[in-house]
């Protein structure tokens, strides 16, 4: 496998990531680790393996397993196996299975090695990167974990395969995102050139965007690894919005990176109207994700303002004080912002004043 | 309050070790922190209170409640006083709250900032500096828990003054086995010179013998803060011999630190009969533990002898490999070395063949 980056993280800790040039290859740098190590799949991954490794454990698919039973679970499978604090733990997965495995590694006598195999493209250009561990908890989405980056990160364009087009999709929210948060235009310019290549998953095309996403992305984590200087927040361009929607709608009516991408609308829209930005550049972005499978024209009902209102005020607790929306003033340039909840229902609920 | 020492461990963060002349002095610190702060007690330390906070939890005390249905109730009082992750979380008690607090804490929204205010001795010169936190785990102690060091940690040998005899003794066989790890002689000639006044609890005594202390214990952990590279395992001096009496004993028949002083004369006898220290040295670090209240004559009987070993082997699961105990060759000379059963049986059971 080609290592691409080397991220420097929490603690001068660092995440190499690394691309497969075929399952092959993929394999070949798994078996590398050796038989010290504990596998974590889900009912999703389980079975893209035919041989599963015997030190392993299988988890319920879905965000409904991402809970500290799951992580006894893992636990205590590691014990099963007497597992000592130098073997490694081994996620292949989704952002659950990877987010829930990385935890467990930072709490298994207080550490052991961890390798991510993210399997969506949402895992690979967001959750798998970065350190970021979780579990949720009394319905606060990721209220429990820890900063504990991956030793490696091994990614296969093969993998995505046999994903579902509405997981592809909502990857893609993430990435069409950070091709607004990259200071050049060079995944805004790959994503409008090769825009039936990427949803025909084409094998070279997704790796290279996976790359280009991935970039970005470290640009604000290596700068502020632990979310404390106002940077890697950045990265929550849309979240607010995104969080707010999947709460009024349950978190089923919506994926992640649709509600992602139907959220930069929103700020884009909020950017121009406190004149961060210019009508030519509203237009230039916002086509981005029109020309891609999002509905950037939903609109909130306006029987449903108050629940998504009180869903913006729950983020809030998070941030202690007003809650900041990241902004943008150009390609690269995010800001924090309080933003005046009259504008915030205007913006959600009604269609946007330019066309 | 005066600031003592500052601990650089885990990823370059720091620890402040302040030392209060007074209950007033401490008070004041402690008010510093502002509001934003949740209180963690335990049934032992809330009445030590007048005025308990109001962003407050009381755990039950002792070891059985170091679980994690206790961290669940730190982290839902942190969530019902609406606490972001800006706050801190003050632990008040001994090594159990201020374990299960800094767990807490590093786990809550990904990390809180953290203030332990030691009140037992065991905690002072053990627990509380070095980063180490934890809950117990299907059986196996400390088994779950992270690196992260509290931001200041708060003595007042004041609050020493209502622990029971039993739990101060227990402190002191940690004092006592810093003072050999020492590479001066400077705490071990202090326990010998002021037997009477570290027996009585006089307050200055104590204060100096607390900073002495955590002198030694600061010297193996800031060289190897994440216990990676065989120095801070030495602090276990003693320990592998502790862990196997207090398990065959069901940690309820002798108080930790009188098991680790136990464990420390093992150590020495090993030592002893390796070649590694002659007569006189064996003689000279024995006496200290024979001089304060520590029964070093035990002796498992041989009927226990097979659960005794059964006890090491679970300790062999936490190192992969052989267990490695930890010996000396001098004053703040510790060596890491496998033991030959046969030998282990016979200083554990036989009285040691020299006098």
């Amino acid at each position: 496998m080609e290592k691409v980056f080397t991220v420097t993280l929490q603690g001068g800790k660092t995440t190499d990531v690394f691309f497969a040039d075929s399952i092959k290859d993929l394999s070949s740098k798994l078996s590398s680790y050796g038989l010290n190590a504990l596998w974590v799949f889900d009912t999703n991954t389980a079975p893209l393996f035919k041989n599963l490794p015997p030190n392993r454990i299988v988890l319920e698919s879905g965000e409904k397993s991402k809970n500290w039973k799951s992580i006894e679970r893992i636990i205590s499978a590691a014990l099963d196996f007497h597992l000592a604090r130098d073997s490694y733990f081994i996620a292949f997965g989704g952002g659950v299975v990877c987010d829930m495995t990385a935890l467990a590694s930072s709490l298994y006598m207080r550490g052991t090695k961890l390798i991510l195999v993210p399997t969506t493209l949402l895992c690979m250009v967001d959750a798998s990167v970065g350190g970021k561990t979780a579990i949720d908890y009394a319905g606060a989405k990721n209220l429990i974990g820890t900063f504990n980056p991956a030793q490696d990160v091994l990614i296969s364009s093969d993998v995505l395969r046999t994903l579902s087009e509405s997981e592809y999709i909502s990857g893609l929210g993430e990435v069409l995102k950070h091709a607004i948060l990259s200071d050049n235009e060079d995944l805004y310019n790959f994503l409008v050139n090769n825009k039936d290549k990427v949803l025909n998953r084409d094998r070279a095309t997704v790796t290279e965007m996976v790359k280009l996403s991935i970039a970005v992305k470290n640009n604000y984590i290596e700068r502020d690894p632990e979310e404390k200087k106002g940077i890697r927040s950045a990265l929550n361009l849309g979240h607010t919005f995104a969080h707010a929607l999947e709460s009024i709608t349950h978190f089923s009516g919506i994926s992640h990176g649709k509600a992602v991408a139907w959220g930069c609308g929103r700020a884009f829209e909020a950017s121009y109207e406190l004149g961060l930005i210019d009508e030519a550049f509203y237009k230039k972005v916002s086509s981005l994700f029109e020309m891609y499978p999002f509905d950037m024209s939903y609109r909130v009902g306006r029987g449903e303002w108050l629940d998504f209102q009180e869903a913006i005020g729950k983020d809030k607790k998070r941030m202690s004080g007003n809650v900041k929306f990241v902004l943008i003033e150009g390609f690269g340039k995010p800001v924090l912002k309080p933003l005046d909840m009259k504008l915030v229902q205007r913006i959600v609920i009604a269609s946007p004043r330019i066309k």
